[in-house]
């Protein structure tokens, strides 16, 4: 069966490898985040595609669950001692995708052309498209001022409070190509259990993906990022929270419900498994944590049932 | 006392370090070639202004006498996975200087200015100068077609039979800032063991140079890059050869006789001194195989003395 993942940051990519995993190959079609793309060093980094990539791939690095395994980081050392700056970790063979994805953007290669090639290229099987071609930037503010996403997230280490954010070359992108059909023609849809705000929001931000996907809510299906009230990975609790939330897996359900007829929670969740009936979604409860292989198996076959 | 050396290739940056070690910091200019400028992977690489970089800092590999020592090849390996050309040898350590370069440059920066400050980062007290900050490209006419210097002499081994030298951007090239002046201040100009056509020829194509240069012969050292009709290392036999020169260091003297008041053949050419006085060249006959440091040393001193 045809399903199309919407997905951003780790939670996405941890995701995209239970169904690539699950279903035959060529029946996953993955819409990613640019909304966190970035120019750094002068090159255009595209971190959620590539730890999509890297996580279908076999590729990433399992610690940190970015970059690939058992990178070097002499360029990077180099470059610190060239005052280049610091902040933002690139390895070596990382750095080649970002090297050759920038001389193809600037050769006048199309993203999604370039992203499906490097997919080719490793051998994955699974389609993965950028949700725009068009340059999309996802803005953070807080209490005193406005940071690009990477700013905020690395530099800062998401320690400044979160009141707003916003997507910079919204309403002007222009999904890339195949992007609205992929919705339109799934058997299922997913949200992965991504950061709502800053790693679903800039997909469905792009014009036309929020109305597509609205209009399938009875096959969509979303994944709780949140766990007992934690997040299984990044600064959703705090987001949730400063923005007005319910700062826990309900609170990330009442965001989604326009989208998803239903919604996942972890089995450690199940009592929050009531509060879903007023938002008419319906419940699956099993074990979310995909760290653990059995897991990642029984959550996409509980998700494609 | 101020010293300018004209260098380029291998022999250049050899010669820079020979005079380096043997000058009072500061005392030392070189003027580099940046006609084996070349884009490879989307980045702007200065091989000969590196060489020279890496060689005055201590980074060079003793080995190939180009790139970084025990520098690793992970972004390479990985970007020839993603169809980028794998012919031009690049070491994680030396691309972040093509990294920090392309950036710097698509910033706005001079080379020049890009140049000294990475000379000043890394504890350089010589002064490096590219021949000029404009756009200049050397191309080998082959028996059947131009190649650029690179492609010519990288890719395809310098394996083509070399017709002419043509340098791209020339007239309008105008010298970097300091050039002019390096050469008309300094108490003695050296032209260092490089290939005469291909290393110090694009530097003295640069508007006004070659003039400068031939107003200062008298106080103007050339060396000789062949040592008993080999070369030093590089293709400049074949070249002088197929170009209709005598083929050893005699040919080259020839070539740079209306430049240089004095011709610096190595000890083994003693016996060709005598063909130097119809150039109205003073001969000096020292060993100049700079592999060793002692004869750097050496050589050093013979040229300033």
């Amino acid at each position: 069966m045809p399903v199309t993942l919407i997905a951003g940051g780790v939670g996405g990519a941890r995701m995209a490898l239970a169904l690539h995993e699950a279903l035959p190959p060529g029946e996953l079609t993955v819409i990613g985040n640019v909304g966190d793309d970035c120019e750094h060093w002068g090159l255009s980094i595209s971190p959620d595609l590539d730890t999509v990539l890297y996580t279908l791939t076999g590729r990433i690095d399992p610690i940190n669950g970015w970059g690939v395994a058992e990178d070097t980081h002499n360029l990077m050392e180099t470059a610190i001692s060239l005052g280049e700056e610091d902040w933002f970790i690139l390895g070596d063979k990382d750095l080649a995708l970002h090297v050759a994805r920038t001389r193809r953007l600037r050769a006048g290669e199309a993203l999604s052309a370039i992203t499906a090639d490097v997919a080719t290229r490793w051998g994955c099987a699974t389609k993965l498209l950028p949700a725009t071609n068009d340059r999309q930037r996802t803005w953070i503010a807080t209490d005193t001022e406005e940071l690009p996403f990477q700013e905020w997230l690395v530099h800062r280490r998401a320690a400044d409070t979160v009141t707003g954010v916003r997507f910079e070359g919204v309403p002007e992108a222009q999904p890339a190509p195949g992007v609205l059909e992929a919705i339109a023609s799934a058997d299922r849809i997913v949200l992965a259990p991504s950061n709502p705000f800053v790693s679903l929001d800039p997909i469905l931000a792009v014009d036309g993906v929020r109305a597509a996907v609205c209009a399938r809510r009875a096959d969509t299906v979303a994944v709780s990022p949140v766990i007992a009230g934690k997040a299984i990975k990044g600064p959703i609790v705090g987001m949730l929270e400063s923005m007005g939330h319910r700062a826990d897996a309900i609170g990330v359900a009442r965001y989604l419900a326009p989208l998803a007829g239903t919604y996942v929670l972890d089995a450690q969740d199940a009592d929050l498994a009531a509060d879903l009936a007023e938002l008419q979604m319906a419940a699956l409860c099993v074990p979310t944590l995909m760290a653990d292989p059995a897991v990642r198996q029984g959550l996409a076959a509980a998700v494609l049932a």
